[in-house]
């Protein structure tokens, strides 16, 4: 028996439905150790708000975290402005960015074999002045490295995107060769990494429709994204494509691979949340860490309603425990 | 019990799968009279080579279509140039768009009640010398339209695009409010005309990720789309979004809609196909006629097997049939 893994999970913004995730979590037994990285009066106070019997007990690094059902470790965090549910308070912000800082800073220790993040709320936090775009981001400078790579999985589907957040017009000039060729070496070297498969067999999107039908509907698949998998398969990358989206999210395509490579958000991430809502997880590769997290926003409407569904934050959970493993096991296998 | 709908079924090209998939189809008792428009000496050609026991019968203007098994009414035309599968002839592309011209036209003249059409190949046709560039637009100016919509139908699942056959890059400034209000319009209105919906529910995707998330991933939303959606509903159409495409396709927005507006290909039919492969249909929408068609192409290596399925050539020609009996209908009762 192996000892377990321990995760780092950050409760994501205070007014959201994040706190109260992490302490329904807490009602039940854990194969992983979790400590929730949060402000602990303010676990304390929705615990009380919605009556859930959950003791919490301080952590510090070295500690091994509680996993019965009803007890959790806190590792405490100051700063939090509001214990209210459903109102958003940008004097808080710094707290939650805290917490993130807090929990990959202990995953670059190694007090934390990984971390799972809680929703956050954008909007807030730059309203409170602070720049930040996203946990993604965020990890990335915490971590310093150059690029990183978004991925979504369902237990059938993982679908990674070469852009993420930009306007649809600026995609096709983001698709360098450079990108393409960071973006997927990151992919085939973490799929092996955490999530043990020897050789990932990769499907890749065109840009265009029917992957530019041969250059009558656009040129990029032509001038930039065949030379750039034909030299990626020269360094021994298993890639299939490019494929038009539409043919390519079938079972004979599927069948066949490891991950999908999309180009855009709205080309891979549609299909992926069609087939597994609520119950996708959002990964980022590329760090030195392992993080996941759920796949839905704050959802201030419903925090501290208990209506508020855990699934997304399981799985989040579950995949995470499942590629500290995997990376830990490797590592050691690397030692010795 | 009323009269059956007759429908023509276009075979296409006589070097792909389709001439082998309509004689498939004349096997089977059918509920729907349907004429085969195509070269006669073809038919008999494949059905001897697959050993199909098929008769078939000329048909002209005004008579009733064979519908029983191992019959089949076909409407001869003439240039068919090769009756070899799996090899291209550009010699034969005329023929091709001539069945297409007639299949139109009767449809135009009342001769027929709707068309079905069997995949062509847009490649040997402009090699031919024939600026062609698919079915939708050869019958859009055959009819004489200025916007057709492309839809794609599954049992399930409706999806009409803005914006079609594009590169990516493009896709943006093709989102015009007239281009979004004649797509919108056409859909409503089809929806109803076609399909018997008394009042369409429509959900309309953004342009950019997350719909813009109110400006930070794209204007075009804010400036565009919202603006004309706004206008439309003043129309009395009733539309939700724009939504962002990945949370759109979910069972919380797609149980209470009649059909999806995706702004671009790859947007939308990557998840109609991976919901219904092998079972969707392409639909044209705006034409004064019926005309559905299958999702897939000529499949030439498959051509003369056996082994093409005819699954979606089914659907299609259930989909038309159900479309031409909404539109008769509806049709009396305008005039009664």
């Amino acid at each position: 028996m192996t000892d377990p893994v321990v995760l780092a999970l950050t409760a994501g913004e205070p007014a959201g439905i994040g706190p109260e995730l992490c302490l329904q979590l807490a009602l039940e037994i854990r194969t992983a150790g979790i400590v929730v990285v949060a402000s602990q009066p303010l676990l304390e106070a929705r615990a009380r708000q919605m009556e859930l019997p959950v003791v919490l007990h301080p952590w510090r690094p070295g500690k091994a975290p509680r996993m019965e059902a009803g007890h959790v470790s806190v590792l405490h965090v100051e700063g939090c402005a509001s214990h209210q549910p459903g109102r958003l308070d940008p004097a808080g912000s710094g707290y939650v960015l805290r917490t993130l800082e807090i929990a990959g800073n202990g995953c670059l220790s190694g007090d934390f074999d990984g971390m799972v993040t809680a929703p956050v709320h954008k909007g807030v936090i730059n309203e409170a002045g602070i720049p930040f775009s996203g946990h993604t981001e965020f990890l990335q400078e915490l971590c310093g490295v150059r690029r990183v790579v978004m991925m979504l999985a369902t237990e059938q589907l993982r679908v990674a995107l070469v852009t993420t957040h930009l306007p649809l017009k600026d995609v096709s000039a983001a698709i360098t060769p450079e990108r393409l060729s960071q973006v997927t070496r990151i992919l085939d070297a973490d799929l092996k990494r955490f999530f043990g498969i020897g050789h990932p067999r990769i499907l890749v999107a065109g840009l265009n429709p029917h992957a530019g039908e041969g250059g009558h509907l656009g040129r990029e698949e032509i001038e930039t994204i065949e030379p750039t998998l034909d030299k990626l398969r020269g360094e021994g990358i298993s890639l299939t494509g490019p494929l038009p989206a539409d043919t390519l999210f079938t079972p004979h395509w599927l069948d066949q691979a490891d991950a999908v490579l999309a180009m855009y958000h709205d080309q891979g991430l549609p299909v992926l949340k069609f087939q597994g809502f609520g119950r996708a997880v959002n990964i980022t590769l590329g760090l030195p860490i392992v993080r996941t997290s759920v796949d839905h926003g704050t959802a201030l409407d419903l925090a501290g309603t208990g209506r508020a569904d855990s699934g997304s934050l399981h799985r989040a959970i579950r995949v995470g425990e499942q590629m500290a493993r995997c990376q830990k096991s490797s590592s050691q296998e690397t030692r010795s």
